[in-house]
């Protein structure tokens, strides 16, 4: 599943031809960007008394996974079973599946437990904790179970203060599973546009996991872990007081929502579609590509941000980005890239398209990694540093 | 890659058992709606003096070809490179490429016709026309070429009456390539909503290409190939005079984009998510699932319809649309049902959710079945009258 291709000399322009020798479209990794954005966060969190737990959704990858993870037993986080059994395959221990637990699912959880893995799952309802107690009662199993906890209204969970969480927490207890802790995600902080409001989603996602610990502890549970995160609180918290750790995914990559909201800025981004361009519509002042949203996905993410960015921002072949220009159409397999101030129809010529001639490639940075990264099977990874080039493959299914 | 099982009945009830043993979610086809959509586009295309080119972008699977096409030397659509080497290798022999060529996909094509497999590319400008003519000199080859014909201003291709027409088939001419025809999509038939536009749509598309192909004529080229086609054309056309062949790929499956135009009904849909349910917050009457946009897609497709229907309409375990129910949010890994009228805040909640226990097993409908398809690795295909449960896999990757 991996192809490593060494080099032959240390240029960057070595690398940019053997890239150009990649059939388009694929995957790529800067890996530099990629490295620094894994240290900054690392770092940023170091002064905190917090495990990182990074979220591997994003990835999806156990040789990208290395680059993440300081060693096998480093926590980390997973949005599927199949992950979780993958990564459990290839030596890591301390996993989270969070992701709302179903009944159906229980009996691979158990696998990985009886293989000695520490995860735990996830849930948010009376209905959930009684089939997991159930389960654990009928196959004599402990099985580490986090409430969900809802901090902004954005999805699951359960609110800190609702008496709820007590009852679920008796039903678990009784039942014999094992009342792990309580974990939360400030969904709303992807909205934010000021350093001010995502130091206060950061805020409200720490009081909320805090409340809700302090209401499980002052009824007589244990509440070791207080799991919180996201990308943008992460990187904008000032405050972890009775958190235990901190999950973030895209942190990794980055791309053009987080890019959008201040977390990062365009040059920071890790990851790209290498495309080749197939036509110039001279009339229309359309380029096309052949990367359609089957290579960049159909995530319009920075379509409510200040800057909509189409289906993503244009960058020449060796990463820099080309002002002006974004992808503004995605078909299966080829995009329409304009200058900005072109709309879709080409009616509005005021800003005509930089000479690229067919055949030349390109790359465009995505609006959101995670859905661009899910369309591929794997990363070309480029690392001007080591001199390498190197295939990461991404675990698929479910 | 294939899984075949056996049912031990012939009851409806246990296909519905065994599809609740696979992990969800997953793609699942309705064999029988599957035929039946398969037949009645051969059957409304009988009459006309026409070639039926099925586009296997949607189907994207040498199982599920079989079941389009009626043997190895039936003329098919695709929309990759990898997608021709697969099917080449399957034993088809007669496929077009239609997307526009990059010089750099050119070698792959050389190896397909050298291995006799009949394979046409497409190209609508001046720089690609001079770059396949240098590779056929070079390479003493002739690579049959279609010109691309804008029909509707909807994406690429040469206006019918533009004289560069002309000026391509000789550039073509002169290097050697082969000239093998025209190639048009009505691309803006998606936007029709009534039979009368459709069956406009379908005409117009006819129109362009026999224009374009006459066009050829007249300047002394033969143009064998006259090839148009999309789903909703080729399900409301009139007249085919002047057309060689017809292509369409969705039709196959249907989706809700078809059906909101009115070239199916949603009971014709043939293919779905299977997803369990994961939780119910109760406050906000939102159901959860375990299909988010990871699975499902982030087409929003009816999003422009008279009728948007989220991230797709929900169906009880045995394939019957639940009356009022849509995915309204959509996340990686899960996705929020909400009855119609409640907002994505919960705050309209003027119609209650039915009651949907934790663990229920149900089918999403899909926006745009090739969007959804391509997030899978393959169908489970269940098939009533053969009472048996199916898996094809998906070509993947470029």
């Amino acid at each position: 599943m991996s192809i490593i291709k060494t080099m032959s000399t240390g240029e960057s322009t070595s690398i940019t031809t053997s890239l150009a020798k990649i059939d388009t479209p694929f995957l790529l990794i800067d890996k530099a960007k990629f490295d620094t954005n894994v240290a900054f966060l690392r770092a940023k969190l170091a002064p905190h008394n917090v495990i990182l737990r990074p979220h591997l959704k994003t990835i999806k990858s156990i040789a990208g996974a290395k680059h993440i993870l300081e060693g096998f037993d480093s926590p980390a986080t997973v949005s599927t079973v199949k992950e979780a059994e993958v990564f459990a395959d290839a030596g890591y221990t301390d996993l989270i599946y969070a992701v709302g637990i179903s009944p159906q699912k229980l009996s691979r959880i158990q696998v990985l437990l009886n293989k000695g893995i520490n995860i735990s799952i996830l849930l948010d309802s009376v209905a959930q904790a009684k089939s997991v107690s159930a389960f654990c009662q009928t196959h004599n199993i402990k099985i580490p179970t986090l409430l969900e906890i809802d901090c902004d209204g954005h999805r699951g969970g359960i609110q800190p203060d609702d008496t709820r969480l007590v009852e679920i927490a008796r039903i678990l207890h009784q039942g014999g599973a094992e009342l792990r802790g309580v974990l939360t995600h400030a969904g709303e902080s992807y909205d934010c546009i000021t350093k001010e409001a995502l130091v206060a989603a950061a805020e409200g996602e720490r009081h909320a996991a805090v409340i809700a610990a302090t209401q499980l502890i002052e009824s007589g549970f244990s509440c070791p872990v207080v799991s919180v995160g996201s990308t943008p609180t992460a990187h904008f918290t000032e405050n972890l007081d009775g958190v235990t750790e901190v999950r973030a995914g895209v942190y990794t990559f980055f791309d053009l929502v987080m890019s959008g909201i201040g977390v990062c800025k365009p040059s920071d981004i890790a990851l790209s579609v290498v495309t080749t361009v197939i036509g110039h519509n001279e009339e229309k002042n359309w380029l096309f590509i052949d990367a359609g949203w089957m290579s960049l996905s159909q995530d319009r993410g920075t379509q409510s941000q200040r800057q909509d960015c189409g289906y993503g921002l244009v960058c020449d072949s060796e990463g820099n980005i080309i002002p002006g220009l974004q992808v503004i159409g995605a078909n299966q397999e080829h995009g329409i890239i304009v200058a900005i101030g072109n709309d879709i129809d080409g009616a509005n010529d005021s800003r005509k398209l930089p000479d690229i001639a067919v055949g030349t490639q390109l790359r465009i940075l995505p609006n959101h990694a995670c859905a661009t990264a899910a369309m591929h099977a794997g990363y070309y990874v480029a690392d001007t540093e080591q001199v390498e080039l190197d295939y990461w493959a991404r675990i698929q299914g479910w």
